[in-house]
């Protein structure tokens, strides 16, 4: 693992896949199909991309049972116990529909409701997470999304993975489709026979599910289009080198684009990091992917302080932040930009990726400057209410008018006065 | 204005101009300019569109200045009390970082931090409105952002509305630059040697403002873009027709593409207001342009109830929501989707547009379904904050191993139980 000076800093910042022409003209055909011929297309495609023919999608009871005789109970109830970290967590971010009462009568403030539909997107193969899962309905559930629907390619049995249908069954979703890739994300945006559409469509998936979850944007909203996983730490030398060492490969082993750096001002911390990293990553089952990843896109930063690790931090805005210093917490207050902030030894991220409560699905590529992990708020939404008084009319009638034929805008101004004149 | 039943319901949603091929070629072109000649292209391009040569961009003191000497002050104090209204509303909006702590010693919560920077586009001409500058700077500044710009195509004589600089300087915009169009959004997205680059850009532009906002997001990130304006209004027969014309056409007049719908299981109001509508349509200023979006996208849908009204706005999701019936506090919690909604005869919708304190920046085209006004939350980020205990690793670390073999991670098993072997 490569160890330089930080004013060598080079951003994470990694090219997100954004699809060939050809790519996305497939994707713009199957989206048309779908809004054309419905479940027809849905059932073609089916069996063109997934090789298998389907009469219904729709995951049935017996499906789920048979999902719980196959996982073993102690998975189950892992399962169950992360969901409930994950939904207390959750709870906790609800806000109440608010309002402020005026002297003069009027009464200003923001109704919450939740969406009323929300469909996830679950990939399939070696890709079928039921973490994902969990972080993904959960959040919609706690918002109070009446319809939570869940989508996720069949192999060629026409089955889903058992994890899957039971983390999905342990989130509360009711309606899963055996459906997948684009095929999928048209259904959700614009409906079939069988699966109506929903307002909002979130989960990873292929080049293929990514180009279509743009192309239905606008027409549903979407989440974010995430790109490789990264972490950063910042240690000192009361971190231990093969704490540090673990978690950094427990990132790469996700993608080789995923990137690792350890940000510290001990160069003797630097080095053990490196020899650590080399040393475990020739026992790991999955070094071909976190070899490449660490060569790649791994760095050792050194600075001359800790608060020069920080503002470094700041500049790469990571998904996710280690923090392995004394007084680790000391320097929470000022880390502007990080997805998820995990401080000290026990904290180590597969924690949050599975268990602790908050979301795992969280801002990449430096989008921690502006974004936000996936929470309750991305299930509801504002409206404005204004419940204005006689009086307050009264007050500042002529005030919005003037306001208003200042910007050209009559109609506006004469609305307001024809309430001044009927009074 | 045409009366129908309301089984012939037509979505108000109109196609957003996306723009042609050749407009967006132009566009990338500009922005690839801005990022490889920085000022140099950004001076050329004002040339070219603005028609005027600037050394310096950056609006100075004597500008601001000259600019309160032109309005008149009756004008400054209505902007100065909006701003208040709009300033307190928002306030209320503002949450804290929270954290809650475990019996076992761990810690969880969210970090809520303001975004550093903040671009905000002002459209030149007569789109130049004060009020949409205050709209959106004023939560931006609540929210805790330190540095907001704004941006404004100059005039040929290289200056920029005396209304606009005014609202600007009483919002808190300490750094204006006069710029405008795809060079603006360039500039602000990736920097030049004056202006330096912001983290998120909002405000609302013309189709090559559209477009480069979209090409530059990911990079940073935009607001939503805009479709034309809408309003619904349920009414009753105790509505005054007069009042409800006033304010289709207070809509109307904004857009040949704005849209006007009355909603009423009256068909005597219906008829009444149809009457309304024409009489004033005639002695409007903007009459041409209120009259076209009257004829094409206006509507007076007669229900058989007041329930099936308040479900026809629902689906519709508007803008903007205005309720005059009797008992209207007794809809607002049917009501799922609306931007803003306006209770009561008092509550003419131009009050919203300017003064009562929240934001005129709202969900159009039915994105009421899953989308909010304009409000603090667009300016501040979470980042989920994780402290695990010892206890809590020594409790739940076999079962986080275990969950992150099931998903083939074995790195991130190993991470976990390195800390329970070297505790």
């Amino acid at each position: 693992m490569k160890i330089v000076k930080v004013n060598d800093l080079i951003s994470i910042k990694r090219s997100i896949e954004s699809g060939t022409t050809e790519q996305l003209a497939v994707v713009k055909n199957i989206i048309s199909d779908i809004r054309s011929s419905g479940d027809n297309a849905l059932r073609d495609y089916t069996e063109k991309f997934d090789r298998v023919k389907l009469d219904s999608f729709l995951v049935t009871e017996s499906e789920i049972n048979e999902a719980y005789r196959k996982v073993d109970s102690e998975f189950i109830s892992i399962v169950r116990e992360a969901a409930e970290n994950i939904k207390s967590f959750h709870e906790k971010q609800l806000r109440p529909s608010w309002m402020t009462t005026e002297e003069n009568g009027s009464i200003l403030g923001q109704k919450i409701t939740p969406l009323d539909s929300v469909g996830v997107y679950v990939p399939g193969g070696t890709a079928a997470y039921p973490s994902s899962v969990l972080m993904n309905v959960i959040p919609a559930k706690v918002a109070g999304v009446k319809r939570i629907v869940m989508v996720s390619p069949p192999d060629s049995e026409g089955i889903l993975p058992a994890a899957v249908l039971v983390a999905a069954k342990e989130a509360g979703v009711e309606e899963i489709y055996k459906v997948g890739g684009a095929q999928a994300i048209g259904a959700l945006a614009y409906g079939t026979e069988s699966i109506k559409p929903v307002d909002k469509i979130t989960g990873p998936g292929n080049i293929f599910v990514a180009l279509a979850k743009r192309e239905v944007f606008g027409d549903v909203d979407i989440d974010m289009i995430a790109g490789p996983s990264e972490i950063a730490i910042i240690a000192d030398d009361t971190a231990r080198p093969d704490e540090i060492a673990a978690d950094l490969l427990s990132q790469a082993e996700h993608d080789p684009r995923a990137c690792s750096v350890l940000v510290t001002p001990s160069m003797k911390l630097a080095e053990e990091v490196a020899g650590e990293v080399e040393k475990q990553l020739a026992i790991l089952p999955r070094k071909d992917i976190a070899s490449r990843s660490i060569e790649d896109f791994g760095v050792i930063y050194v600075t001359s302080s800790i608060e020069e690790a920080v503002e470094t931090v700041n500049q790469l805005a990571p998904e996710h932040l280690e923090i392995l210093t004394e007084n680790g917490i000391e320097l929470l207050g000022k880390i502007r930009h990080a997805g998820a902030i995990f401080i000290g030894r026990y904290s180590s991220e597969p924690v949050g990726d599975y268990f602790a409560g908050p979301n795992h699905v969280l801002p990449t590529n430096g989008t921690a400057r502006f974004s936000s992990p996936l929470n309750v708020d991305d299930f509801q939404k504002k409206s404005s209410v204004i419940i204005y008084s006689e009086k307050a009319l009264k007050d500042n009638g002529e005030k919005i008018a003037k306001f208003a034929r200042m910007e050209g805008l009559e109609a506006h101004a004469r609305a307001v006065e024809l309430r001044l004149e009927n009074r």
